[in-house]
This record gives structure tokens, C-alpha cells and sequence, in this order.
């Protein structure tokens, strides 16, 4: 699979002279991610596109490319796959759409385009695939303009082609982190989640993987595959078409069976996968895992400026399993030299009167660092609301309380504030590597998801020794 | 409690020369406001504060004024409140914390301060009461700076300040809608959301009404209130300390008691009221409600560019109980004039063929036209991902289809895109009074509460006229 991520050279057969077509966005992405190969357009009458030298036919070229993208016509395809064997290009990418995604005459026609590409002894990802990403390559093929991203453990191979499309754009403006590698799969006639899977568990760039799938082929060879790669990469799954509506629907769209609803769920917990149920899921709990140590309990110390969010804090880390332990004496005495003597300090802490008597920054630095060296508490969060008056260092104070209990997760999320406040927070807060959010309960289920996944972790590597 | 919200004059105490005090920042918000009645600031030495005329008591004032604030250490508070009496100024919000939030001797102040009030014949708000908002007399008495909000008819009663502090602020910079009315209750001593519950009833800028309670101490009488009530405007309920870690949080927070986990859940149910599980749900929800006309019944048109965003939205619907029906013959025929003859559309309409064939914008308008002309689609929802490429006019599209099928709820959203285009895309499909969410699920979520709603006030008023 190395060559649909890291190519010593690519032909791309689908852009034009005046640089409007799909092909020359991908051409534009790898350029601007980079990619150091050789970028080959294929076109029947140019000399030149984009300044790069064009050739009328794969056939054409003095020496073959490792990878071939056809954005193109569903009608030209099963002439270019064959072209990809006779020139010795043994791997596509087929962005056409018009396959099984259309149902009627579409299904034959990707089941002649399968055929052909087997007996010509070509992989295929798609068709119907929006493209891939490498962000250590630059080798990025998506049809769709990307702005560069930056580099991350975090890998994904999904169905849909939102992951190399809006998805990618929306980390690339938005978020802190960056992605590793990125596969839309699209109809799947070849390549497949297990390829790109078996790749991912050996590809050293991959800490974290995602998977969007609408179902897979083999079933039992899925989880035999995950249940090999979570003790060493977590894998996040958001299954498409888990309901009865929701299968029919993947079925007609990529045309694979989407097998039994609810059929994988147990199946994927107990191969150590964490299932999710949205989008926002899927990214909440890839930030928890990218950034933080491993935690070793369940416990949470949550320190709040509004009582509100302790209380929403208590009911989320209820209803997720979290524990949230007493104060013990000495961090009691700890935490008092903040806040004056008549405040009742609990987990979750209130740190209001705290705040009103020595300022926000001292209140939130003492609370939060008592609670963190206290043995029970595995995890810590703090709320924040964003005031504009606010001369509190966020970062000064938590990158200490980084430093000095490292082996603590934390996590933080902020409660109102303006546009502004909460991407310079978020942006303060990710930069120290701690995972912001922007409600207590995302935050909370992130704690819990971290927690699930490395207790897991940890009793089968506890039964692996024993 | 009209003079919580609309007083011809008030009088703040806890406001300096220097301009630094909390005291201040409430006169700076009612300025900024608009606030047209007289502000008094109380103060025991200064003539003037920014700019107003100043006087040591509220007892030296020349004429009572309608309320006063106190924004003052909570052992100034039983005077202030006496003086309230004895000034005969009949409303005062304690923003002090300390008392029953504290525990210990604060239980015992806040019993006296309640006391004294009842005995001088004054109703108090608070303490620990952030304050409250009107936008419509421009009466801001929060102790946090609000930039200026929007009117809308959404009002709030909660019983954590963060609704007059970081979510105003996060309403007033990121969202289109505003706010009617809040009152942010604290320890409720006097004051609590039945008090208000009845003044929103009856307050014609009041359309919508948010409640974030821990527990009210009469669950009969707010039961019965909201009965009367979500008839005629929906009211949406989150209720912090709803499980049993929560409840004791609460408990210690405001000092009021939670009343048992999950006791009022079935029971908001059968008086019409949604309840909602975090913030961010509360403020989904209220932007359908405040949107879209009612729905005729529980089926959902969805249109999206992306296979994967059909896929999610029909695992939502299903979820929720929300339909998606078949389209028929005429809406088929209808959508085929700008799909390609091979294209599959079913509902979710996948029509990426479209986009490809006839362009994005015509693909949008015509499929979602198509689909809203059939009879059985009660509801619309276009999924977007946001391109930087796109020359679509969104607003243009979706204004004709609002106009043309003004009976139809529309809610949109988008997966991904950069941060920017977000901001654009949504400030323009509320412009059009259409609901705008990030993410499938919670645009399904916010349409299946609009469809709850309408048919239970259906269900009521039939009844009632039977």
C-alpha cells in the first residue's frame, strides 16, 4: 500500500490546459504539501501543465510511475486501468463516481473495471474515492483544494471522502492537531479497510487510527486485524448505516452491504476498538488519546470558576463511570492557602471564592495543583469560562502543572466566551498539549474514553504476561 | 418582576471612582445597553461615578428608586438590605456569594439576609446571583461585561450565572439569534423559577423560555406552572444534578436540594416540556424553535454532496424516530431534470452525480425543491461541506426555497470546511431564519424536538377543544 502515500512518482490523467479541472487540484495540493516525486499529467493533446511536462498515454512515458489517479469520466476508466497494466503502473485511484454508488448499469461497470484491474495486476482505491493523504510525503490526492496540515499520529481510513475534503480543511483552519495519513476508500471494488489497516499497524507515522466505515466485507478478519493493532494504536470506529434506515442507505451510496445493524458493537469493544457515534466523537476522543499520558484510574479532579459546570461535570462523570474522590486532608490544607477559610472545598471544587479573594490565577493554579498530587486522582480538569478581563496566564499556569505531574491527563473545557477568547484558549491550552473542548460533557467523555481504552489496554497486556 | 427586568431607576451598590469594581462593569453594561431609566451608584464618599450623580445610602437618595444592586462582601449585605426597606426600594439582587453556596456560618447568613428581606418587605434576587439581562429596556445588571446581544424571544432562568456571563458573550460574538430575558437566580434565598416562570408567561417579548435549575423546592407547582405554560411557548429544561454525584454537587453548591436523580424526567415529559442534556443541546434546540415554523409531521427530506452525510443522517433519523420517506414519481421526475439519467436519488439524496453533471447550485435547488413539493416530506435538511472553490450562492438557493414552502421547517448543516467559511455559511442561513448546525446529529436532534414539540401542543389542543 506504500505507493497510494508515499509514490516515487505519480501521473495524473484529468487536468487541463486552463488549470480548472479536478486533476490540477491534485496536482496543486501535492505541490503545496510538498511532495517531493515526480508528478506526470497525462493529457491527449498538451505539451505542458502547470509547467510540468505532459504525456498523451501512461503508455507514453519514458519509465513507469508507481501510482496513477484517474479523474476522469466513469466512461474512460476501464481504458485506463488497462493502460495501468500495459505501462506497468501497478496501483490507481479512481475519483470517478457513477459506479455501484449509482446502482443500475453503474455495477456493472465497476465490476468490469474490478475485473480488469485484477487481470492487469493493478490495485485499485475506489472508485468513487475523493483521494489520499500523506502529510509526511506531501503526496496528497485529493480532488478537492486542501490547505497544508500539520503533522499528527492520527490516521484515518474512511468510506466517505469527507476526510480528504471538508474534514481535512476544517483541522487544517481550526484545530491544532494535524493527521498522519488519510484513505477514502470510496465503492471499495479493491482496495479495502484491510489493506490500509495492516499498513497502518506498520507504518511507524500511525500512533491513532480512525475508520469511518459503512461496513466491511469480511467481518471476522476485521476484528481479527483490530483486536492485533489496539494493544499498540488505539482505533476509533464511527460505523456508518448502524440502523436499519441508515444500512439501506449505505448500501444504495457505496453499494456494500452494511451487514446486520448493531452487529459490530460488542464485536468492536471486545477487539479493544472504541466505537463512537458522530463525527465531533470520533475527533473529541482522538485529541484525548494523541495528547495525553496514559491515566491510572478513573478518578477526575474537576476544578470550576462556576459552580454550573461542577455540577454538570458530577452528572457527566456519573453517567460515564469517572470517580470523582474526596479531597483528603492534605490537599484540603494545600488548597486553603487560596481560598478563604470559610469556602467548602469538594470534588468538584467550586473555585469561586477562591477566585473573588486572591485573583483567577492563583485560585486555579493552587486548586488544580493540590488536586494533583493527590494519589486518587488520575485525571484533572479544569472549566473555565473566558471573561475579557481576564490577565490570567492560562498557559504559564498549566504548562507548570504540565511539568510538574506529567504523568496526569488533563483535559479542559470552557463554558461561553467569545469566538475570539475560545480559539486563543483552545489554541493556549493545545499548545501545552492538553486537549480542550467546548461543553463539560465532551470533555467528560473524552476522560472517559481515555480511561476505558487504557484499562483495557492494560489488562490484556496483563493477561499477554501471564 | 417586572422591576427585575424593566425599573424606572436603580441604585448600585459596590462601583468605585476608579472604575474597576463589579459595580462598574454593571453600569457599563447598561450603558452599553441602552438602558434609559436612572442609574444611581451608592458610594460612601464619592459625589460621582463614571460620570453619575453618587450618594452614601440608598436611604439619602431623594426619591426610592425601583431596585437596588449589591455588589458588595456578603457581611455588607444584611444592612444593605435593611437600608432597601427602610429606603423603600422593594427589589434587590445580591451578586455576593458566601452564604448557602459556602456551608457552614453562610447557611445561617443567608437564613438571617432572607429574613430581613421578608421582614422589610423586599424581594430579593440571589445571592450569588450574577445578575440579570433585558435586551429590550436594556436593564443589565450582570457583573460580567456583555457585549451588546440581539433581541430574540428566547429568555432563561437558571440557576448558574453562566447564562448573564461566558454564554452570553459566546451568544452575542458567534450566534445569530439573541436573547429576550435571563435571570440568573444563585442561591435562590427569595427569588426562584416559579417567580419568573410567570412573569416570562405573561411577558410578550418572551416566545421561548431556557431553564437550567438544580432542583426546585415545589415540583408540584413548577410541574403545574409549566403545564400552563409549553402550550404556547416551548420550554426547554436542563436539569443539573440529575444523577446522584451531581445532586450532592448541587447540594453543596447552592445549597438547595436536588430532589432525587431522575425524578422529574418522565414527569417534564408529560408537561410538554423538552428536556435537553447539555448546554450545547439547550441552544440547538432553541434556535429550531425560535426558526421554523411548526412541522406538519415527523419526515425529514435530507439533500447532501456527500454519500457519508446521507449515510449519518439516516442513522440519526432512525434513532430519533424521525421518517424519511420514498420519493415519488412526480418529485423524482422533478429532481431528474438536473440529475444525470443514471444518478440513483432516493431520500437521503446523494447528489454528488448532480453536483458533477449540473453544477452545486442547481443540484441543491432542484433536488430540495423537488423533495419539498411532495406532500409526505414535512421537513428539509440540506448537508453542506463547506469548499473553498464554491461560487454557490447558499442564501440566494435556500431564500427561494424558504419563500416558496414558508410552511416547511429547513435546518442545515455542514461537515467540515475552514472556520471562516463556517462563520459565513451559517450567519447566512440564519439570516434566512434557518437553523445551522455543525455537525448531522445535532441538526437531526434539533429537528426531531421540533417535531416532538408541535405534536404534543397538536395533542394538548386537540384535547382541549374536545
Amino acid at each position: 500500500m506504500r505507493d497510494f502515500f508515499n509514490p516515487a512518482g505519480v501521473a495524473v490523467a484529468g487536468a487541463s490546459r486552463s488549470g480548472e479541472k479536478l486533476g490540477n487540484v491534485a496536482i496543486a495540493n501535492m505541490r503545496r504539501f510538498g511532495y517531493a516525486g515526480r508528478i506526470v499529467p497525462i493529457h491527449p493533446q498538451a505539451d505542458t501543465i502547470m509547467g510540468l511536462p505532459a504525456y498523451p498515454s501512461l503508455e507514453s512515458l519514458p519509465e513507469p510511475v508507481d501510482i496513477a489517479i484517474g479523474v476522469i469520466p466513469r466512461e474512460l476508466i476501464p481504458d485506463f486501468v488497462q493502460q495501468c497494466g500495459r505501462a506497468g503502473v501497478r496501483k490507481v485511484i479512481v475519483s470517478a463516481a457513477g459506479f455501484a454508488d449509482a446502482g443500475g448499469e453503474g455495477v456493472a461497470l465497476q465490476e468490469r473495471v474490478a475485473g480488469l484491474a485484477r487481470e492487469a495486476g493493478v490495485r485499485m482505491m475506489g472508485p468513487n474515492s475523493v483521494g489520499t493523504i500523506s502529510t509526511e510525503s506531501g503526496f496528497v490526492t485529493s480532488i478537492l483544494s486542501l490547505e497544508k496540515l500539520k503533522k499528527s499520529p492520527l490516521s484515518i481510513v474512511a468510506q466517505t471522502g469527507l476526510f480528504a475534503a471538508g474534514l481535512a480543511r476544517w483541522i487544517a483552519t481550526t484545530q491544532h492537531f494535524g493527521l498522519a495519513k488519510v484513505a477514502c476508500l470510496g465503492n471499495k471494488a479493491d482496495v479495502d479497510e484491510l489493506d490500509i489497516l495492516r499498513y497502518y499497524r506498520d507504518d511507524p507515522q500511525t500512533g491513532l487510527i480512525g475508520i469511518y466505515t459503512e461496513g466491511v466485507r469480511d467481518g471476522r478478519a476485521f476484528l481479527e486485524l483490530l483486536r492485533e493493532i489496539t494493544p499498540h494504536k488505539p482505533v476509533l470506529v464511527l460505523k456508518g448505516g448502524r440502523t436499519e434506515t441508515g444500512s439501506r442507505m449505505a448500501a444504495s451510496h457505496t453499494g456494500s452491504l452494511a451487514g446486520a445493524p448493531e452487529v459490530y458493537r460488542g464485536a468492536l469493544a471486545q477487539a479493544g476498538a472504541l466505537e463512537v457515534d458522530s463525527l465531533e466523537e470520533l475527533f473529541d476522543l482522538a485529541k484525548a488519546l494523541q495528547y495525553c499520558p496514559e491515566p491510572r484510574g478513573p478518578n477526575l479532579g474537576v476544578v470550576s470558576v462556576t459552580g454550573g459546570g461542577c455540577v454538570m461535570a458530577a452528572d457527566a462523570c456519573y453517567r460515564l463511570g469517572l470517580g470523582l474522590p474526596p479531597l483528603q486532608e492534605r490537599t484540603l490544607q494545600e488548597a486553603r492557602e487560596v481560598a478563604p477559610p470559610w469556602a467548602s472545598l469538594t470534588n468538584p471544587a467550586d473555585i469561586w471564592s477562591a477566585v473573588e479573594t486572591g485573583g483567577i490565577g492563583r485560585a486555579y493554579l493552587g486548586i488544580t495543583r493540590a488536586m494533583a498530587g493527590q494519589d486518587d486522582v488520575h485525571m484533572l480538569m479544569p472549566v473555565f469560562t473566558l471573561v475579557p478581563e481576564s490577565d490570567f496566564d492560562v498557559a504559564e499556569a498549566y504548562g507548570r502543572i504540565r511539568e510538574e505531574f506529567p504523568e496526569k491527563p488533563l483535559l479542559a473545557c470552557a463554558i461561553g466566551g467569545s469566538g475570539e477568547e475560545y480559539r486563543e484558549w483552545s489554541a493556549a491550552m493545545e499548545g501545552l498539549g492538553i486537549p480542550a473542548y467546548g461543553s463539560v460533557e465532551r470533555a467528560v467523555a473524552a476522560a472517559a474514553a481515555l480511561y476505558r481504552y487504557h484499562s483495557w489496554r492494560t489488562e490484556v497486556m496483563r493477561r499477554g504476561r501471564g
